[in-house]
Order: structure tokens, then C-alpha cells, then sequence
């Protein structure tokens, strides 16, 4: 029997809305959709739907620039409305260009925007434009979603919260992992022997990211509608105590900060 | 029906020598794994395979040090002769410190050791230690793989060659395209529409790379020999002119270099 890798898009899945009670939503598109989760396997949920779960969307017409928004709006060419917010979700700005700011999000990760999202929002009331922040604890979310699971299925699997992220020396955005709850999101090849008996000289696999990029392929990033994608077959370390920030690569472990 | 992605490890896969009809073993090899490739489907190949049977080892032994790659391996601490192949497969270094050299390989990509590999390299005569180089040409190796899997099943595939790169900001190496024939590498969503009918703001999704990493949660980077991945229900654009090269960031467009 080959090993394989089968993954499946929850459809339909509901429109999310603010208040809404994710993990429940997530256990009853699991049966809809005819999955019955077993243990070991993963669920990949894209961000934006925890985050419009937890209302985290804000009205632009509701921010007040700050002068420091305003002077990097207009170094960058973006709305300073916009920038504020990115300020805020940021713990710094690590390069900044016209049409472009990459920063260090307060959580750790280094993308675009401080990982804000102008696009699948809902217009506020009125018609205002709205954007779409990072949840509050992408690994809270997944442990949330985790237990649900758990609790309806009986099963012990694995929850990973994905964004889409750029990448310096690449272009195109990939799935990321941005929260994780069940499963080490690195696997750690040291000490195992390759082919010829020589122990790996590359230490580690971001296993985590490779299962968020693998569930982008069906999430889609415009009318589909998938967000959430079970995974079976794929192989990881089981981890309850893990978190999504063993990604971050250490600022004095990183030549290009 | 719900939206699915299949991926399927070709096994059993032999060990590949120099000289070796790679295509012709990958045919082989779809028919002992029952798999009979159709339209749309991809298979995605480990580069060293493509190294091994072009041939691309080197015996560390016969290989004589550069004076600039003295200097290098002496500020890295890796063996010369290592970095003596590092320079030859480089167009130039971009970052060297104690322990790593990041460069840019002739070919455009930005990675360690200009993705030179000493693990799962065959000890050449005598036992004396090889490494293994990256294809001379990915693309055109995914290519005659893609010509003859449509020869022999009459299937319009496409066929990507990966390796796994380890990156800025994150921890952990994962699969990335190096060679595409067939298809697209990058999914552009310019001009698509949202949810919310909002034209999307991210423009490109990297589709190659998100199934060079779906792909390698398969391939293992241990014993397992498992090099070759069939992939089912993928969407993406086909392009019978495709290079992974469009892939690279231009260098003016990237500000981490």
C-alpha cells in the first residue's frame, strides 16, 4: 500500500460572521461533508474566518492616523488609515517602500502589512471599507478547535491555523502556518541516517508550513469558500505543548533582518 | 462531491545510478505504484534523483581549493574543497558567516551551499565522500519526464522538480519548485474577485511551491526512498513554456538582498 496523502476541502462551508462559534461550525461542516476525523489527522483552517469569528474587523473610517502613520503612508503611497493599523499590529517595521511595508507583527511573523487583509472583508454598516486582522492567539484558536473536534469525534488531531505569506528571493505568496495546536510544527531530522548511512545535514523540516501550503492548494483566495481542509495520511510529531512561534527564526539567527 | 487533492508516493522506487533512464524508471515505476496518470495530474521529483542519474557527483577528494575558497571556508569553517563547489555553482555569495553560506546558484536560486548536498550522496570509490549538485537544467528535465509519462499513458501532465530551502524570518527547510514543465509555476489572481466582489490585493500565489511542499511531505528526506509524488485534483494554469524561473524575485524587486 503506497503511502499517501489525502487532502479534502469541508464544503459547503458557512459564511462566517462575528460571535459565531468556529469549532462548532468546523464539527458540523466535518459531518456534512462526510469526514469522520481519526486520530493523526490534521486540520488546516485559513485564518480569516477565526478572525471574523472574533470580530476583528475594523472600519477604516473609524482609525485616526497618528503623524508617524501619516509620514509612512505617504513614503509608502498607502492609505494612512490602513498604515495606523499596521503600526499597531506591529512591533516593527523592517523595510518600507513605495507600494510596500514589511513588518514584524506582534506575534513574530515578518509579511506584508503586518498580515492586514483589504481583501475578503465584509463592508461595514453603510458600505465602509473593512479590514481583516490577525486573530488574537492563532494557537489558542487551534487548541479551541482542537478540543471541539476532539470532543465530537473522539479523535486526537492535529489543528493548524494558515495565512498566505510572501517571501524574499521568491515570488508568489505560499500557505503558512501561523497557529498550531497537537503537533511539533518542525521535524527534527538530526541524528537520522540518509540513504548511505550519513547523518542529515539539514536539521529540520517546517513540516507545519509544508501541511499550510499543501491545504492552500484548495482553500482558494477568491469566491470558493473553502477555509477549512482535512488532511490524512501526513506524517508529524504529536505535540500538545507546541506552538506556531517555533517558526519564527530568531532575529540573531537570521542574516537578512 | 468535495474538492480533493490526492498525493501518492511512486513505490517501490529503485536507487538511481548515474546513466540511469530516469524518465523510463518513473513510467515503471507509475505502473508497479497501479497509478495511470491523467490530464491535469502532476508529478513532482526529487532533484537528487535527476542528479544522480546525470551523473552529478562529485568526489570531494578530487576537488582543489581556490584561494578565495580557502578564504571562504576559513571564515565558515566548511571543508575547502566544499566551498571550492560552492563557488563553482555560484554566481555570487549573498550572506557567509560561521557555519553558512547562502548564494545565489548559477541557475537564480538563493540558498545554502548553493544547494549542493552531502547527505543521500553515494560514497564514491573506496568510500571517498561525494556530494551531489544540483541538475544542469531542472526545466528540461521536467520535461523529457513530462514527454515520456505522455507517452507512455497518453496523459497531458505536468511535472515539477524540487528541492527543500531553508529561508529568512522561518525556521525549518521546505519543498520549493526548481524545475516546471507544463504548467504555470505562479497562479495570478489580478483581476479576480473576492467574496465581497473587492479585486484581490495578494496577486500571485506561488502554485508550484506550495506543491513542491505538499509533495515533500511524502518524499522524507531519510531512508524512505520514496523521490517521485503523484498528485491528483490540483488546480492550475497550464503552460507548455513554463520555467521555474519565474519563480526568482528580481533582484530589484527584493528587499532582503
Amino acid at each position: 500500500m503506497p503511502a499517501r496523502v489525502v487532502l479534502t476541502a469541508l464544503e459547503p462551508f458557512p459564511l462566517v460572521q462575528p460571535g459565531d462559534d468556529l469549532p462548532g461550525l468546523i464539527v458540523t461542516a466535518l459531518r456534512e461533508s462526510a469526514i469522520s476525523p481519526a486520530d493523526g489527522d490534521v486540520l488546516v483552517v485559513a485564518h480569516k474566518v477565526i478572525s471574523k469569528a472574533e470580530g476583528r474587523l475594523v472600519r477604516l473610517d473609524a482609525v485616526t492616523p497618528s503623524p508617524e502613520a501619516e509620514r509612512l503612508a505617504a513614503e509608502t503611497g498607502k492609505d494612512p488609515r490602513f498604515v495606523e493599523l499596521v503600526l499597531r499590529e506591529s512591533r516593527t517595521i523592517v523595510r518600507a517602500r513605495p507600494g510596500l511595508i514589511i513588518a514584524e507583527h506582534r506575534l513574530g511573523w515578518i509579511c506584508a502589512n503586518a498580515a492586514i487583509d483589504r481583501s475578503n472583508a465584509p463592508p461595514g454598516d453603510g458600505g465602509a471599507e473593512q479590514v481583516i486582522l490577525l486573530p488574537h492567539d492563532p494557537d489558542a484558536s487551534a487548541r479551541a478547535i482542537r478540543e471541539a473536534v476532539g470532543a465530537a469525534f473522539g479523535a486526537d488531531v492535529a489543528v493548524i491555523v494558515n495565512d498566505t505569506h510572501g517571501r524574499p528571493f521568491r515570488l508568489g505568496a505560499v500557505g503558512v502556518a501561523i497557529g498550531v495546536a497537537g503537533m511539533a510544527p518542525l521535524t527534527d531530522l538530526r541524528g537520522q541516517r540518509d540513504l548511505f548511512g550519513y547523518t542529515m545535514q539539514t536539521t529540520e523540516i517546517a513540516t507545519a508550513d509544508e501541511l499550510a501550503a499543501a491545504a492552500s492548494l484548495l482553500q482558494g483566495q477568491t469566491d470558493e469558500g473553502t477555509p477549512v481542509v482535512h488532511i490524512r495520511g501526513a506524517r508529524f510529531a504529536r505535540d500538545g505543548a507546541a506552538t506556531a512561534r517555533q517558526l519564527i527564526r530568531p532575529k540573531e539567527l537570521d542574516l537578512f533582518r
